[in-house]
């Protein structure tokens, strides 16, 4: 229905997550309105990134060089890895400012739906961390859902011979939630989570 | 949060329409995890629309070159203009295949709420069409929402003394709507809008 370049351009947006036909072609058309200099910024930016940035070669973060700026703190408490998926996922947790240790992004989660197994996983690269780093505690930090779970439990099953410490973090109501509104998998998980209060 | 050039990505991503913070960030780490060529491709892509790409000098229309495939095509009636509000409303008059004429985009509509007024539209570029190209009717396509109906409104008074035939598209239910699900405003519309039937 467009001009050449413009349905290249539609057909390259759809192609992103998140952005349908629709989308792309609201975008497409806010992009021909635009300045040329702030399209000129954006595509700039997409190709600036994707130059610098690689991941970490030893936690598989994001990083501009070998490692990330995680992996070159030195007060980092190296004997705590926090499993997570993606790079965003690292975000989250330290936004907490609960968390000292270091990390390890798997960048992704085992689904056999989407025919991701363990060996497209960042699995190996952890296991081979245990030893040379001191690594006592392993901490599950995979989401809360079915690939997240099955891939925490698939971990923990490799890690416990290795002798380190596996933790999973808990399930349960979130904080300002209500028993009311709570699904019943949630809510069950927070009781069976239960912890005793000292009064 | 991030590493420079993946914030800088970010924030870019950000500012497109319909684009929100997570969006953004599920779209940068998207691009990280692509082949660098997929990720040139779109940049190149948006680059390559942005340079060739321009607005058709007669209609507004997206054109490569001077004028858009519609004023360019002589088999289309140039005595009957569409009046639309953006290019993408171009394509959706012509997938109904029930318009043989021309179009006017007049990228965008009156707005006192976002400062935009008659004057930055192409309304100028639209009464001066009308006699060099002999139009005789002019149908306002404009959204059926009050900026759209404000423009429709003040596109017709104009119009009027130039002893141009005007129109405007209809409001009613849609087809394969519902009258319970209809709100009143429409319904109304629609019976107001009501025409005798051959029976």
């Amino acid at each position: 229905m467009y001009a050449g370049s413009v349905q290249t351009l539609i057909d390259e947006l759809g192609r992103l997550p998140g952005v349908g036909p629709k989308s792309a072609q609201r975008i497409a058309f806010h992009l021909l309105k635009l300045p040329a200099e702030d399209v000129h910024r954006l595509a700039q930016a997409i190709t600036d990134a994707k130059e610098r940035v690689s991941f970490c070669t030893r936690c598989f973060n994001v990083a501009e060089g070998e490692h990330c700026g995680i992996c070159r703190d030195d007060r980092r408490d190296s004997a705590v890895v926090c499993v997570v998926e993606e790079p965003r996922d690292v975000v989250a947790v330290e936004k907490t400012r609960e968390f000292r240790g270091r990390y390890h992004v798997l960048l992704g989660a085992i689904s056999p739906i989407e025919g991701i197994g363990p060996e497209q996983l960042k699995v190996k690269e952890l296991l081979v961390r245990i030893e040379p780093e001191g690594i006592e505690e392993v901490i599950l930090c995979t989401n809360p859902n079915i690939e997240g779970e099955a891939t925490a439990m698939y971990l923990a099953r490799l890690l416990k011979p290795l002798g380190v410490r596996t933790t999973r973090i808990a399930s349960g109501l979130p904080v300002g939630g209500d028993l009311e509104y709570a699904d019943e998998l949630t809510l069950g998980r927070a009781i069976e989570g239960r912890r005793e209060l000292d009064a």
